[in-house]
């Protein structure tokens, strides 16, 4: 990345509370304390590298309000409430600097159907595809070679990044963010078995997609069998992530890369479901509840309980039986040595 | 979805046996029995919802042949010998009228290269690549994006949705559905290890898809090393799954989202697969057979049997091990018990 | 595939020590010593086929220099150092044959922005997209509906097939091959919990891949926070692999079909991931260290060692508690018998 941000700049962005020691460098690039060198901003997040922020050759450094160091020459600390909070401030600059929004407008290698309607404020970027009576909303981006089917809505201020997919009558409210190829919409997978064959049944429900989601990169999410899949405000879905029909996901949801959730199954309000997690079909997952990597759920989850395993059991449940099932060699041995004790017989 | 059914259009694709009561209504969208409203259809697919029908507030409700109770006013009783099917065939009904095929024919922006041989009843929609040499056969559908490589064979009535890629000399058969992103044809996964490198081994064979098979969206089938991989007639396949380079799937298979099948496996008829399964390389997963999701298959499976678990073993067996794994602290403290007891010394 | 090799053209291929027997036959096809018929070649690469190589029916095959058999009438046998190298370069030759690279230029339908560079012998195919100041090296090949973003930097000799994504600023060094649909440089999945919602981090860092990498159909490489993800010279992923932001991945790696690597993980040089592992955050894994199928790895990993299940243990310690696991119910009679067993009371 090549950005270039001078001290002042950086203080308007990150507001600091207290400044320390002065820099004559303007700041290129962002690095770990470890990594940085002059010319580069770092911060302190985690206060396990603690030691490292007394020996840093950042030039600018984000520290914790309570942080007692001084600077070294040439080197200045801007001290904040919240050094990572401050330092996504600073990378959202960045981030425009990086990738601005490209003008309103239809690129003229993008196919928009008659009917379709377009906010004047929208981007609508090369070679995309808006289909028949679809709806884009105000300052919209649809970055390049995305597909947009018959009737699908989409809410104000959306980015819908190079291939995604957002299939007929699938509505995307506002600031919904579609990483790279990922796929709303597609058929539920729904058969009847009859005569030696599978039937299918036709999915015609939809995907609703509310407000400040975002989902990671090829993820794919069924539309539900007649009525909505929905995937509820704040949520965050990660890369790889496969969602079937008729499922319901609450609000500020967070799901791992490559967790797989089953037909008609329900993640409720601040759940956290861990990498490769499985979740059964007409399954609940309480409020708040944690699912841990390449679990296997095949039960209702009470809300704020934390399970794991393949089957699934609580948390600390499993961790016992996982000590214990160590320690089989040392049982079986003590086992024999009872059967061979001179007090059996 | 916007719909409008009169009962008389819906007697007519449903065909019921017997009618009770009747309603003013037309309808326009399904429902469950619990959320239907008026104008709206339900159904009575599973028994245990069996006292929701007599309290639905649906318009029209198609239920079994052996339902006793009688209609609420300004409603209307269809009963059919299955009302899952008769539902199904009313929502092929509506796909249709949501989703019409576009007119025959190659959209201006398509690029169908010299030699490519497309029939006159195929609709080539915005945005696709279609090579050299490839045919797409009677009636079949591009939806918009697709691509279709230098060689490859489509026969009729098949239905490729956005984004979907046909590599080079890969063939479906008829009436294959393919939903968006669907991967078929790269290569297999095939190197040589060559005084510290990973040398290609290329892979060019191709990939057969048989009639009636779908595929789920961002699904990735490789193409054999010098022969075939195969997906046998009327399997289905849900999103994420993949399928490595000479696999041989059977017909009518079912292979849940996020399976995984290793190099020249070969999963015969009418086998299911739950989500997340791994399947070993070379392994052989018998004609009927049932793995369970998440399982890991490194061993034959007999026809007709069902395996779980990772390692998967058979699953009467799996259930009883998991019973006792769970009383492992009991045990442990029996073991304990027994060392302590005045008979031991 | 329709080729078609004389025996004198094969033979310049493989360069074979020693030659018996001889063909009138070409080479149009090859299979397995079991599937081969007359005018198909095929090749003895795994000493337990031997006895099928006596009796194959394919009329030129690749046999190791001290195969002692004979050929049948109208065969011909290739005696050569490895059977299966000298299959790949002979497959190499066929590829080129089935899948030429087109004339280097931009195809009519493709959109490069001003500011691109684009190498006079690199090809852009059909539908492609290369935004502002995005470089593509010599020879380089984008196939049709590939994604280059801004900045992003292609070396030489790459090859993009259909449906790549490569985001702004991302890296390919040269030789890389991306497989159909394959997206590097998805934003990292990072958010801070502030005020009951999660805040999006930007993720203002790249992707690095070096020379030699090849990668699955549909697999997703997310960008760094604000350094680089990086994946070594010579590494293989395979389909459906998630690496997460932050990664890195050595030189000479292979990670098998729908692996997942967390955020900020280190895989070393020439270490092995088998098909479904999971690998958490901020693990290294160390040089040449294996990983099983479906493993899931919570703490670091020793160079040379070899791991398994999940949570993943060292393999041979596994394997003893599988063992000891299945003889639960073995265990459960011992222990009740000792408590009936008269010693006791």
């Amino acid at each position: 990345m090549q950005v270039s941000f001078t001290t002042d700049e950086i203080a308007a962005i990150v507001q600091p509370q207290q400044v320390r020691g002065a820099t004559t460098e303007s700041v290129r690039a962002i690095a770990s304390l470890g990594a940085a060198a002059a010319g580069e901003l770092s911060f302190l997040g985690n206060l396990k590298y603690k030691a490292e922020a007394a020996t840093t050759r950042a030039s600018v450094v984000l520290l914790p309000l309570d942080y007692d160091g001084q600077p070294q020459p040439n080197q200045l600390f801007f001290l904040v409430d919240n050094p990572s909070v401050a330092l996504a401030r600073l990378c959202s600059r960045i981030e425009q600097q990086l990738w601005p929004k490209p003008a309103p407008g239809v690129h003229p290698t993008a196919h928009v159907a008659p009917g379709a309607r377009v906010a004047a404020s929208a981007t609508i970027g090369p070679l995309c595809v808006v289909e028949a009576e679809a709806v884009i909303g105000e300052r919209s981006h649809l970055q390049a070679q995305v597909y947009v089917g018959r009737g699908a809505q989409i809410g104000d201020d959306c980015w819908l990044m190079p291939g995604v997919i957002l299939a007929a009558e699938c509505i995307l409210r506002n600031r919904v963010r579609l990483q790279p190829g990922v796929v709303v919409g597609s058929d539920g997978f729904g058969y009847e078995f009859v005569a030696g064959r599978h039937e299918k049944i036709p999915q015609v429900g939809n995907v609703v997609i509310e407000d400040d989601v975002e989902i990671g990169a090829n993820s794919t999410l069924d539309r539900a069998r007649f009525s909505r899949t929905v995937v509820g405000e704040g949520t965050k879905i990660d890369n790889l992530v496969q969602v079937a029909h008729n499922v319901t996901i609450g609000r500020h949801v967070i799901l791992c890369a490559q967790v797989g959730i089953s037909g008609s199954a329900t993640i409720s309000d601040y759940a956290v479901l861990g990498g490769q997690a499985g979740i059964g079909g007409h399954i609940t997952i309480g409020r708040a509840a944690k699912v841990g990597g390449q679990s296997a759920v095949t039960f209702n989850v009470e809300p704020g309980t934390y399970v794991n395993g393949s089957p699934a059991m609580a948390y600390m449940l499993g961790q016992r039986l996982e000590v214990l099932h160590r320690r089989l060699p040392e049982l079986f041995k003590r086992v024999g040595d009872l059967e061979n004790s001179p007090g059996k017989g």
